[in-house]
């Protein structure tokens, strides 16, 4: 579990420690996809936002009524995933990973209550996928939460093999502007998306 | 701008000396919205969820790799609305206000790029609207955001009279379980939806 360094906050990241292998400059996947998210919202495209950190706040300053200081706060364990948003009338959610693992995506890295929110979001009729960055290979997957609870339904392993998400998930290619360019396959979803719902 | 008192941390509730005149046993609009989501949720009706405060981190101890503590912090403007989400395939997104006024509800309570964010779900074909509760009225009203838009277009007012909520928006009856039935006016709304799409 990660519940102490969240997104943003690793040590590693305050410590400007950070190692990345992938050419894409540098920047963490949150980076990536906060920067192509600014890029769908100013050009009108969808409207997507990160999710704040949960905070339990347990001390608080109030020195006048317009500084309040937080003086005490632990992060929570979030209970759904960090991204949410519309696109084209229908909802959107998804949760974004990245690991130095070359081989496979451990199940470790998502809570029992993503997974389960994941499944109600695909349940009631919304767009919800994991993408997740395999830093050492250079490689970003979108994978649907179809193929992603399927797996989960038929398979026994604690991790998904990276051949999994190359033959189910959609892969992300690294831009500029913007930086990855994950609706355009959202689009590709909700072809699919209506056939079942036609069907 | 309450910016620095955001919900649930007013300094009232911090001393537990809110009054709240209305009745629904001296719960709080943000309380009753939390626990029909919670209902929601449990009952499988919609996924809707407060979004978590925004908090700009300044100081963070890490004890040890289990333990990190927020020894600093300050609250941020929320860019967006509190709550959004999922109710039968539909984008679901409002932010919700109570006032002690009992003629006018002001446009203070709303930042400009939360107007700028409702309009942009409005546009992009999500449910959005305002609850707005009145508490020393005990009246609690859903104003879709078309109407909303509507008044901030043709009026110059910095405030919305109550006969205007009184007549373009919904009032929500207060219940035991779930306490503010809100999604019953969104089957209204979608209504509505539905004919715009298709007119």
């Amino acid at each position: 579990m990660d519940l102490n360094y969240p997104n943003g906050l690793k040590k590693d990241n305050i410590n400007n420690s950070t190692i990345t292998t992938y050419n894409n400059r540098g920047m963490s996947l949150e980076e990536d996809i906060n920067q192509t998210n600014e890029y769908y919202l100013i050009e009108d495209i969808a409207i997507i936002y990160k999710k704040p950190t949960p905070i339990k706040i347990t001390k608080v300053d109030y020195p006048s009524r317009s500084e309040a200081k937080i003086k005490e706060a632990f992060f929570k364990e979030p209970s759904t995933t960090d991204y949410n948003g519309l696109y084209k009338g229908f909802y959107i959610d998804f949760e974004a990973k990245e690991t130095k693992n070359k081989t496979a995506f451990s199940l470790d890295n998502i809570h029992p209550h993503q997974i389960k929110h994941l499944k109600n979001i695909y349940n009631h009729g919304g767009i919800a996928f994991l993408i997740v960055r395999f830093t050492t290979l250079g490689e970003t997957y979108l994978l649907y939460s179809k193929d992603f609870l399927d797996f989960l339904d038929t398979e026994k392993r604690k991790s998904i093999p990276i051949d999994y998400f190359r033959e189910k998930g959609y892969i992300i290619k690294e831009g500029y502007r913007p930086r990855i360019d994950y609706i355009k396959i959202i689009d590709n979803l909700l072809e699919v998306y209506k056939c079942e719902k036609k069907g």
